[in-house]
């Protein structure tokens, strides 16, 4: 890391529009600026303030007629001196700007380079830093939601409270093994408990929100599986009916990915469409049916769709002999409920799935369509977390939080009397560093390069 | 067009960013933002200045965490009041904050609204809020400098002052037709005609400089054309193989564009690689050579290559007789010089081409590739238009500155004495409208509006 440096990059999407920002960093990036710059001296203004000027070229050509907005170190991003270019949206322009700021000396920025220097600069911690980038590739209002509160302290700020309680008893404890043989006790052991007790209630409940975290973040992969006909098609339809209306207002938002997205209370859920799941009882192509198997071995939820009308008890339990597997959770939707009101669960009940699992609907009438996607919702909210509690969603996070988990229960052990107080300390070590990794006190090189590397340039 | 409300639009290209910026213009535009801002007020902070702070919706959720850029009227862009939100770039983010300021009575801008807001609120004219879209299109130097050079006042700087001569003259010859049948007259006609003279000058330079302000901005399209194994992949290569090495430094500039495009001292070349005319003469295939033959006669220049050892003159007048047609300009390239340096433009000489049309080359070993490139330079630039000169580049301007050519024409045959006064007023009148129609003070609604659809959103 060359921290002493100023990088350059592009910090708007590439491609054409109204207007495009470079932004540039380190400590000479006013002066630098000032050299291209032609209008006020950007290096005598106020931080926060904007000037309209021209960007020219070494033979005093003009670029482009551009707005420089000035943040003076430490008050940006990253803390060190930030100048923001914008400029006419136009490939060739940004390309152009960029590369005489490199031929004036600056570098181009590696992903998450900007990022990375406000964290190295203290302006903010490692779980704020990664809800950056987590913000930016949002998705959904949940994913959002989580994101912000992370940027805002989220989870840290209560690790943070909590290690440094910890801190000032592992120095007591570090204190008691100077004296050595002299067997003195510096630290409370029962306050000491009480504390390592009430991390592990926070700890366990930051793990058991990560299955919810992460399904908030990376989104519920969902198959809709059926015969032929059983209304598999229309019940897509009838529940993304409400959801395309709100794809265009945007362009970029691709097609493809909206098509087959949907969104219930916030929580994204990604339907994937396996049309050779519908032949896989008549035919036998093994491979395309252990296409499809496969498919759903990736999946989180099971929508098994059937036709009231022509699906026999074994049929369907032949179906779901198939198809189903230990980590799958599944709904079963007989469809075409207004052919035949009087359809039961007991008719059709079998071992492979029980009656909160039986969702009747009609697709084509729109009917229990609701219903349907609040069943969808639970199976992913049913744990006892609040959406507003702290949620862990990074799994960096969660090994983290794992680690000093069973460090803390040697801890508790250790108290017990079972080891003597260096093996405590040690213990409380471990479980400080493990802590210390999610929010970024402790880091290595490997760490910081491994989670900035995800980052797009130019943030 | 109503520019009592006020309008946003995303201002950045759509898609994932470090940031993405949305632009609200209109008297109302910081007093909305006020509402959903939280940070300073920014009713009360100085133009020109940014500050943190988050958006909120309606429930006090927060958005994002953003900067907030300040313009207050007349000092914008648009001449309004402009408060420009920089968000972190995520699509989700700049749906919800559009469509909070939407809820909140904003407006969302229709494609280049916000330019058409600063041309009639006179920050700029009209040739140079067209010069805005071509500076955001503009993908070669050549380009890029004439749309600078027509932003920054260019050719409409000239036209106002000749047109403001015109009208004065124009107001006396008026005045003489208020007194009938008096016969007298104020204005002096030798002055008139040596002012239409120099303003006939004035146009016909700039009627003659559209050829190349054209194929500048447009880019020229060149078909390599040239039997099985004549080398035409290896002068494409040849001629690309400086450039591909620039393409990567921004991402999102599509590869398939870049890969047969040409920039040869600024100007944009495009190279259509048509792979069905190698075949054409010994195939009897009519619809394939036909569809290449379409491409053609589509492009401006024809590089024919050929390859020296095998080629007879006879096959290459037979070629030629196929290709060529009235538009085209020709290249003719013998290639693979090095195996047969005594090749002559005599031994080949044909009636499709002439000496100066001869480019020998070996593609392989780059010999006389940078010659080539002059050709094909001087194909284009060989008006005696200066670059620096003022080149007229778009269509509307050039039809408007032919019609007021007429006109001017039609006045200096009315005052040789061929009609009475009130006629050479007419035609008078209507240059000015012509050359008014260019610079925007004299606009229609239809002719603002065809003009400004043309931008992006957001601009």
């Amino acid at each position: 890391m060359f921290l002493a440096d100023t990088i350059v990059a592009l910090a708007t999407p590439p491609g054409v529009g109204a207007i495009g920002v470079i932004r540039l960093s380190g400590s000479d990036a006013i002066r630098l600026a000032d050299e291209v710059f032609f209008g006020k001296k950007l290096v005598d203004q106020a931080s926060h303030t904007i000037h309209f000027g021209s960007i020219r070229d070494e033979q005093g050509q003009i670029l482009d007629e551009v707005l420089a907005s000035l943040f003076v170190a430490p008050r940006s991003y990253t803390g060190e001196n930030v100048v923001e270019i914008s400029c006419h949206g136009s490939n060739f322009i940004l390309q152009e700007i960029i590369r005489l700021f490199l031929r004036k000396g600056a570098r181009l920025a590696k992903p998450g380079e900007f990022t990375m220097r406000a964290f190295l600069n203290g302006r903010m911690d490692l779980t704020q830093a990664e809800a950056v980038a987590d913000l930016i590739a949002s998705s959904s209002e949940a994913s959002h939601h989580l994101a912000i509160g992370q940027l805002r302290g989220g989870i840290s700020d209560e690790i943070k409270k909590l290690r440094q309680e910890l801190i000032d008893f592992a120095s007591l404890i570090e204190l008691e093994l100077d004296f050595g043989e002299e067997d003195v006790e510096f630290a409370n052991r029962p306050q000491l408990q009480a504390l390592v007790q009430k991390l592990l209630r926070l700890i366990n409940a930051l793990l058991d929100s990560f299955q919810l975290g992460n399904a908030i973040k990376e989104g519920v992969t969902a198959v809709i599986a059926g015969r032929p006909n059983a209304g598999k098609s229309t019940l897509l339809n009838a529940l993304l009916n409400e959801e395309r209306a709100i794809v265009s207002e945007i362009a970029g938002t691709t097609r493809d990915t909206i098509e087959e997205s949907l969104n219930i209370k916030g929580v994204q859920f990604r339907i994937i469409d396996t049309a050779g799941i519908r032949e896989a009882s008549d035919t036998i192509e093994a491979i395309g049916v252990e296409k499809t198997l496969e498919k759903i071995r990736q999946s989180a939820v099971l929508v098994y769709v059937f036709d009231v009308i022509k699906t026999q008890p074994a049929d369907l339990e032949a179906d779901l002999k198939q198809l189903l597997h230990d980590d799958i959770q599944l709904i079963v939707v007989p469809n075409k409920m207004d052919l035949n009101p009087y359809t039961t669960y007991e008719h059709y009940a079998n071992p492979y799935f029980s009656e909160p699992q039986w969702t009747p609907i009609s697709a084509i009438n729109q009917m229990n369509i609701e219903f349907l996607k609040e069943q969808l919702y639970q199976l992913v909210v049913d744990t006892d977390t609040s959406m507003d509690a702290a949620i862990v969603s990074n799994a960096r996070h969660y090994e983290a939080l794992a680690k000093a988990r069973q460090s803390l229960e040697s801890v508790l052990t250790g108290l017990g009397g079972a080891v003597t107080s260096d093996f405590v300390a040690m213990d409380i070590r471990h479980a400080l560093a493990y802590l210390g990794e999610i929010t970024g006190e402790i880091t290595t090189e490997d760490l910081l390069g491994n989670i900035f590397s995800r980052f797009c340039i130019g943030k």
